[in-house]
């Protein structure tokens, strides 16, 4: 088949281990179904800044550009936290999502069976919760114009949350098209009783439902989403929203499934490209210990599987070895409920592999 | 003892039942205490559409404008929901706060001992909640310039979200006052790696700190915040942010306790002069049955009493004689396991005057 060419973006903290295993997941797809994967690296985040001064490296970016997926570990950490904004690892998250007009995060949160205990939510409340966030990613306030000025009372910060036709077009669509292959239900979260860009965003999506009439569409409040994620959270199955509320709402709906350091995620643009990467963070306080837990990017491997190159089979051949690996009782530190017996990041990805 | 005005905006849907019984409790302290008020009612909402053509008529304003306090029901409702936005009860809602100055939201979520199961949080992980969430409520995007406009590529709709130095510091002060009345622990709330207004915010709160240095202060990035208080609600104390991620957190937050049918709310401005009402809404599936839960709003009129009047006392004999109709297995429809026992809103509200 094809050689596919992958960026890989180790990043911070415990990026660089967890990537690690991914790749060796990916080189067994390679064994197993005779696909060619080309990997190159490039520096991005904190590490970037350390060695190029620039949290986003142009070849960092044209690496990225030339390949067909990115796949990326996580950046951040306490060291660059007090750097001015263009030495900050997340200006480089964002810019990365803007050049690669990366314009739709997909961030399913589901539950693992074997970690239903670890949520903080009821069991019963919790059952058969399986949604999507799917986030606009590169407009909103993230992107509009951001100033200080001198006001009537004193200096005054600005930021502009700007959203044209087309952008809630591209990203509700897609939405809508997710639903088609799920249960079919989406719910579009906006503040329309107050902002004008979520009134545009409403006609919006009231213009294109009409399109997918099998789709039970239902208009929710950003406040009221916050408190129906805790209510009632198996209700939902696809949530569309703009970029801030998708930030903070796709952060509640991973943590109240309590498997947050299982759960991945994509962003991708126009076309089959698509950054994939777990959801957590850099962790930074375990980094390096060889004790962080592989599965979320592992998981994101599956997702540009079956996001990018269409190979839903390997995708299932890696979401099942998960499933036995866990299922077997293996745990990494942080969902083993006796931490006396949590493997660490390589034998995790190494049963992982084996079980394939 | 002298008399104190009181503006009573009943508004829609359970909105004049729950007031309703408000007053009784507030007559009854009149009884017990001496106190001496006067009530003047006014339209808002949707009723005051349907009456005089706007949610906020400038007579009602009036009447807030000459009073002490300002106890509200609730407002708003199906039947309003497709107006135009000046015909929305929501219209007046942001019309009153501003031209009253109530920059300030508080919001105590906290847990009923009795409503501990109520909420889809395990009990263990709701334990010991006690937390405030200081919401500003007169800047940030919901009162910067909104437009539209033809872009580039088709129309556009523009929000502003806009502070000042000054609106920072007068939210930030009064947090930090708040927190030392309680644990004197405060989480500011922004997305700093993002917004130059939560840049700006920061920077002031991080001014204001050395003023307070019994305060023990984090700053949560508002994604982040979202997942803590699923994770550790417990473990805040007081949460100040700007107008629409407090928007968000505080109904997330009243969720999480279970008892949203039982939270009070207060809206600050300059001096003693505040709006207080339940955290809960016009409920118009419910209205008119007689069926609403009244605590909420009685718990308005001890957070008032408290801190407009400072009639410590008779907040606290409030207080007690909800607790002990609770206690004593008391419940409406909306708080009751067996529902075939629940009372009435009148009921509610005799019981509860009956035990002061
Ligand atoms: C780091 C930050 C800029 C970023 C965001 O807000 O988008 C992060 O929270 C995320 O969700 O990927
Ligand atoms: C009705 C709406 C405008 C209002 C707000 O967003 O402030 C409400 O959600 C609230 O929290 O009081």
């Amino acid at each position: 088949s094809e050689v596919k060419k992958i960026a890989v973006i180790a990043g911070d903290g415990i990026g660089p281990e967890v990537v690690g295993e991914a790749l060796k997941v990916m080189k067994k797809t390679e064994e197993l179904f005779g696909y060619q994967f080309e990997f190159e690296h490039g520096l991005f985040g904190g590490i970037a800044i350390d060695e190029k001064g620039t949290p986003l490296p142009q070849e960092t970016l044209e690496i990225c550009k030339n390949a067909d997926a990115v796949l990326l570990g996580a950046v951040g950490g306490p060291k660059w936290d007090n750097n001015s904004k263009e030495l900050r690892p997340e200006t480089g998250l964002l810019g990365i999502r803007k050049a690669l007009g990366l314009f739709s995060n997909i961030r399913p949160a589901n539950v693992f069976d074997c970690l239903k205990e670890a949520s903080t939510l009821k069991p019963e409340v919790l059952e058969g919760t399986d949604l999507i966030v799917v986030r606009e990613l590169t407009g909103g306030i993230y992107f509009g114009e951001k100033f200080r000025r001198e006001g009537a009372n004193g200096e005054e910060a600005v930021d502009t949350c700007v959203y044209n036709v087309q952008e809630v077009e591209r990203i509700v669509r897609q939405a809508f098209e997710i639903a088609m292959t799920r249960s079919k239900r989406l719910a579009s979260v906006d503040k329309a009783n107050v902002l004008e860009t979520s009134r545009l965003w409403r006609e919006v999506v009231n213009r294109i439902a009409p399109e997918y009439p099998e789709v039970e569409l239902e208009h929710v409040l950003v406040d009221n989403c916050a408190m129906q994620l805790l209510r009632r959270p198996s209700s939902f199955d696809v949530i569309v929203t703009e970029n801030m509320f998708g930030d903070i709402l796709s952060d509640e709906a991973a943590m109240l499934t309590g498997s947050i350091g299982m759960l991945s995620s994509a962003s991708l643009g126009e076309g089959s490209f698509g950054l994939y990467e777990p959801v957590h963070g850099s962790a930074p306080d375990i980094a390096g210990q060889g004790i962080s837990n592989p599965i979320a990017t592992i998981l994101s491997v599956a997702l540009m599987f079956r996001l990018t190159f269409g190979y839903h089979e390997a995708a299932q051949v890696i979401e099942d070895a998960v499933k036995n690996v866990l299922d077997a009782g293996h745990r990494t530190g942080d969902i083993a409920v006796d931490k006396s017996t949590a493997i660490g990041t390589t034998a995790m990805g190494d049963l992982i592999v084996a079980a394939m």
